[in-house]
């Protein structure tokens, strides 16, 4: 089957690089970073192109750019790993719309088009008869869509309880560890790598929100928006509210949390058993699913990384390429 | 879709409620449980036959055979609930192979033929053209199988760890949080149902054994078998030992573990750190599979159960009829 593969980020570079490691019956005729494209229909030379990369700061011609590649290259898959536009989800909702247009299958690890726009792309991938995949947008790794999709089918999904931001996990962990204080815990996250150098997005709670937007719209089909989401970040807990929780065998995570029978949608922090599947350290992510027939399931992993999220990325590509074969 | 249902004992009441509950686009033409059987293609009346089975200890026709109904009722797949019969896999293997014969699909909770036969069987639902599923053999409720094979897709599964045997694992967690000897925690988990009379198969750590066999054959192809395993049971546990793993911020479970790098296949007691994602409380269940992209991914559910257990088989039938649905 064949790929074009737009945004050569950390993602992009896991996605170019296992497809060139392993022999998955993916090649990649389409490429675009920021500022360049290079397509070949025959499959391009990835190896290469990323060399190319580091050395000049972009990988192919720079007078191609990335719509260029959606729109003229030969694939069958289009992997949209752009940067993620959580206001707008411009341009990537564009870049979506514009292969769904030319009946390419679409998979992307975006948040933002499949937050903002989710029932427009879904709609608009139906009816061109194509596929739109989007396990990596929710925990990593984690395959959180394929469990709802396959593993969990013929279950009602009744809740679901999420620790979906690997920051603020880490930070919460340093500070129930070692008595650190929020501020202390954040500067040692950023020095791990773990935090941005602004981290509103991620302590205040709109990143995990965003995720649990995602989540709900993909289970239960509503239309729900970030704005619907009762959201309570971690950066004014204080090291004594771990301690009180510590008394009791508890810990503090930042939970979100969807109940449609409560009319709950939610991420605070919340104090937990320390013995609960969800309390998991670091910046692992983790899921519990409570459902009618298997009760509850709990899916752990890594939330982050480029090869784990590309895992996410080639788990949706093969499934497209399982089921429509025809088009390889 | 049609289906013929074999064995009703706890797990076949599950899915024969479960079905009759949920409208899943699955109809029971075919019944049958140890003493006599049921056909109707155009569906049995499963709620009378259930309350007939309750008065009389039979659902239907005495002089209707398991086998009568696997070779003569109209239906599409087959659900083989039958008990286990670990040492020879009799007689489910012949039923499945009546079955798999007819070019029925078959979806199973049987451990016997899938440790046994595995490699058979395939070979044989794969000339005939149909599917042999068997989630709900490994980890009741846990979507293993269906994260083996699409989740985790294009991963390399390097190793797995997984604890496999509820009853095992409730008698280490009441041993761990209450200083109970085995033998209090064993007649603990007697009167709470979750031990059978003989705990033998449990707590020798073979049932574990049997479900590694079951995992390590489907992820790597492997013929191995139950004499393969390097198998020790919690029976010889002391509470000693688990207050000095306490000590170190540790507790012991029985750990199945396949790691084809190290040439191990193994069950035993184990020292793990607490907050382990694998040290799960009670007749929890969980499996961690090490891989090349995604890493570690763990998953935490029932292991047991007549709903739980029905949710496994329910999703391997759902997965058939939107693979197949031509044959609904």
């Amino acid at each position: 089957m064949k790929i074009a593969l737009i945004g050569l980020g950390s993602v992009g570079r896991g996605v170019a690089e296992m497809i060139t490691k392993k022999d998955l019956g993916l090649t990649i005729t389409g490429l675009a970073d920021s500022k360049s494209g290079a397509m070949d229909p025959k499959g391009l030379d990835i190896p290469t192109l990323l060399t190319h990369k580091k050395k000049n700061g972009h990988c192919g011609d720079p007078d191609i750019s990335t719509l260029d590649i959606i729109k003229k290259a030969d694939y069958d898959a289009l992997v949209e790993v752009t940067p993620t536009n959580a206001l707008s989800g411009e341009p990537a909702i564009g870049y979506i719309k514009a292969a769904l247009a030319r009946k390419k299958h679409v998979v992307t690890s975006n948040k933002g088009p499949i937050a903002l726009a989710n029932k427009e792309l879904r709609t608009m991938a139906q009816e061109n008869g194509v596929a739109l995949r989007y396990e990596a947008t929710v925990a990593g790794a984690i395959p959180i869509m394929h469990t709802l999709e396959h593993g969990l089918a013929g279950n009602d999904i009744l809740a679901l309880y999420g620790v979906l931001n690997g920051t603020c996990n880490y930070i919460l962990t340093r500070m129930a560890d070692e008595g650190l204080t929020y501020e202390q815990a954040l500067m040692e996250a950023r020095e791990m790598g773990y935090a941005e150098a602004d981290p509103t997005y991620d302590v205040k709670g709109i990143d995990a929100s965003i995720k649990l937007v995602i989540l709900a719209n993909n289970i239960w089909g509503h239309d729900v928006r970030l704005t619907d989401v009762d959201c309570t970040g971690i950066d004014l807990l204080t090291p004594d509210a771990l301690r009180l929780a510590d008394d009791e065998g508890c810990t503090i995570r930042l939970i979100a949390e969807a109940i449609p029978r409560k009319n709950i949608l939610r991420v605070s922090p919340r104090i937990i058993e320390k013995s609960h599947p969800l309390v998991v350290d670091g910046t692992l992510n983790a899921l519990t699913l409570e459902t009618d027939m298997a009760k509850e399931i709990t899916l752990i992993g890594r939330g982050a990384g480029s090869v784990e999220t590309a895992s996410a990325i080639i788990g949706d590509l093969l499934y497209i390429k399982d089921r429509y074969d025809g088009s390889a």
